[in-house]
């Protein structure tokens, strides 16, 4: 086993948290998981046991392969998982084109899960989302949601153009606090976190600035996208 | 010249961008700028040199230094200057209660600055706001905003009691989304990333919840805090 590559076809949880989170979502992926010696037999501990116990999985007890996946000292348990195809449900989603941080991919995927949107399009090149890093930084909130992966955006839209669309940017010229939402389902569509989104996406939907001072050249991406994702929440 | 520790007097800013804000903000601070040999002549740099030969601030060429204060490898202008104080005014603040992250710290800087929020409490402990990974994460909003620490909550209070509370805690029963938000001077405040805020803020002013599904424990702090600057910045 060693420390995960993209091309690899298995993925894993760094921790006893996410580790918990995996089998109770994603339990028929879950091919072992790997324990420390360090770790104690708490509550969580016997719950996974018990877990992979029950469903046949393996539990192997490594110090030495703990210590070659985490870069963190206190990481005791690791599940290791067979990464899966999602496939996107029509309900509303979020876009992103781009994207290039894995810690916000993960703040973005846990921001959406708690505002009830289950399904990511990403459009590539984009950070690779099963990532350990973007798990952990998900809380696992990434075993909450479809993550469908594009080549391009008409790729995507050939698929899905019966909503509405939100390109955000900050050349648009109408404002989330003002802008009219209508009772349809829709995209919120972000750029890559340094260039933004090209501007051909002027034309497409209705692009939507989040307003803020001169002050700064543009939000954090993951704020921007927790801000937008709240306004649409509301009814 | 060694990297930055808390209790030294001086910090710096890693980057030509970030140089330049610290240049354009905080210029009777900046002690001097040190500059790697494969910093390119271009249009940034000479801003840079101009300001720093017309101010008398001392340029040093150092690979050795640049070296050793940054762990990226493209960052080729520091500029050191010394700590300073800074005093709230007495507007609308943010309040973060034991903040952990520098990241995180960084980043609510920004959005801060973004929705026009210019005064930072911090009760500690908590994280040192002039550490170059907060600067850096700011993107330079650190330079416009003012920062105090406080020993506790109490402490603070004492000297702005005259404005309206909210802090931010899962066990409020008001939510954001439905709160009368008086025309009144607000402190906005947020508990540490792992704890929250302890229990006994639900006296303080008006609890305030952001509602969010089961699927999460709870929003990312940096997220919170963008939506509760977005819904704040509301007329």
């Amino acid at each position: 086993m060693k420390k995960y590559k993209k091309n690899d076809l298995e993925s894993y949880t760094l921790g006893t948290t996410l580790t918990l989170e995996l089998l109770n979502k994603k339990l028929e992926y879950v091919k072992r998981v790997y324990i420390h010696s360090k770790q104690e037999e708490n509550d969580a501990y016997n719950k996974i046991i018990k877990i992979c116990n029950d469903n046949k999985i393996e539990v192997i007890y490594s110090d030495k392969i703990i210590n070659t996946l985490s870069d963190k000292e206190n990481c005791y348990i690791i599940g290791v998982f067979q990464k899966y195809e999602m496939n996107l449900s029509n309900s509303n989603h979020i876009v992103l084109v781009n994207p290039s941080n894995m810690g916000n991919l993960g703040t973005i995927i846990r921001s959406a899960v708690g505002f009830n949107i289950h399904d990511l399009v990403i459009i590539r090149p984009g950070v690779d989302s099963f990532d350990p890093k973007v798990i952990r930084s998900s809380m696992g909130a990434i075993f909450n949601i479809n993550i469908k992966y594009f080549d391009s955006f008409d790729d995507y839209f050939k698929l899905f153009n019966d909503r509405n669309f939100y390109p955000f940017m900050l050349k648009a010229k109408d404002s989330l606090q003002e802008i009219k939402k209508e009772d349809k389902k829709y995209s919120l569509i972000f750029g890559n976190e340094g260039a933004g989104l090209p501007d051909e996406f002027l034309k497409v939907g209705t692009p939507v600035i989040i307003r803020h001072t001169k002050d700064i050249d543009s939000l954090n991406l993951d704020n921007a996208v927790a801000i937008a994702l709240y306004e649409f929440s509301k009814k």
